[in-house]
């Protein structure tokens, strides 16, 4: 099978929510399989000097409105969070301490958390929450937080986060296909055709 | 026949001169017409403190490197100008000046200043260019030179500009459909499905 294709994406983006639903059916259909690779936007929004979309004038009304008709447009469930943005550290721990055990176990805390805020309106940004969603998953809430506040787990979401910034990612979701990178879940057609072609 | 879709653009934006391309027979394919108008990306930025893409770090590398894929993507001949961006008031006024006067021949002089820069390598802020491109084009050079300073002409471009920033244009293109907003050529598949359910 041929090299993965890196998905990265921040909890606290729609868009990348969005991708979440369709990027392993797309690596799939191309015979890979997608590595889920959660980083936190808000640092590499400081590294471009952005801002979160909803505090641009005029452009942050119309992402608003464009978040809820791509959900539509793409056929996943979406209610737009009473608090957005949000820190995404506590679930991106969350993940990186499953994902040393077991990646595909940490796919699914993943699509818990992305449905615990962008369905039921959960706060993920509290590390009580995570715990909760990750509980309801199956999941030993003490472990979970030990998991959480264990140094070693810091540290491989913070060697995470750096390589994401690393290899350039800037926005959610990213992701790169053989060294080629696309930025946004309104690229997975272009990528579609990569896979299929690679490369035009 | 149905109200026409709004097709708002820069002349300097690589985005909006692919989608120069293709709006007129998605349009046409949903037995609408196309309105075209150009307006000032430079002038919406300043009221969304947006900059240039091109200026922004690591996203400006990306967004250099998605001009070009996204044109080949959409098959669209593209050549990166060696200025870039550039002001387009210049191209702006030549468009509105004939415009009043016959708007098919108005888009014609359009495509042609997208294909002097984006192919040609030739600097449209330049007013001495934009007149030799529409003299080209068959218009007469001194009749563009006296429409582009003529006051009126001036008026109406700052009409035509203020009318984009007022429905909410930041970006380029901008197409509006009955009401509905879409920013960029990646939202032409929604657009598409827009025009073909009346919505979703």
């Amino acid at each position: 099978m041929a090299a993965p294709i890196d998905f990265y994406f921040d909890f606290s983006s729609p868009y990348g929510y969005v991708a979440s639903h369709k990027i392993d059916a797309l690596a799939a259909k191309h015979g890979r399989e997608a590595a889920w690779r959660p980083f936190l936007l808000g640092v590499a929004f400081k590294a471009t000097g952005q801002q979160p979309l909803p505090s641009i004038p005029i452009k942050g009304d119309y992402a608003r409105h464009d978040f809820l008709r791509s959900a539509r447009f793409h056929g996943v469930p979406y209610r737009h969070p009473t608090t957005f943005p949000i820190a995404s550290v506590a679930p991106t721990r969350a993940f990186y301490w499953l994902n040393a055990q077991d990646p595909k176990r940490a796919k699914d805390l993943a699509r818990a958390l992305y449905a615990a805020y962008f369905l039921e309106d959960i706060d993920t940004s509290n590390a009580d929450n995570v715990v909760a969603v990750a509980a309801k998953s199956g999941l030993t809430a003490d472990a979970v937080r030990a998991g959480m506040n264990d140094q070693a787990v810091k540290d491989l979401t913070k060697a995470a986060v750096d390589k994401a910034l690393g290899i350039g990612a800037f926005g959610s979701p990213y992701v790169v296909v053989d060294g080629e990178p696309f930025w946004g879940v309104d690229r997975f057609d272009q990528i579609e055709r990569w896979l299929a072609t690679g490369g035009f």
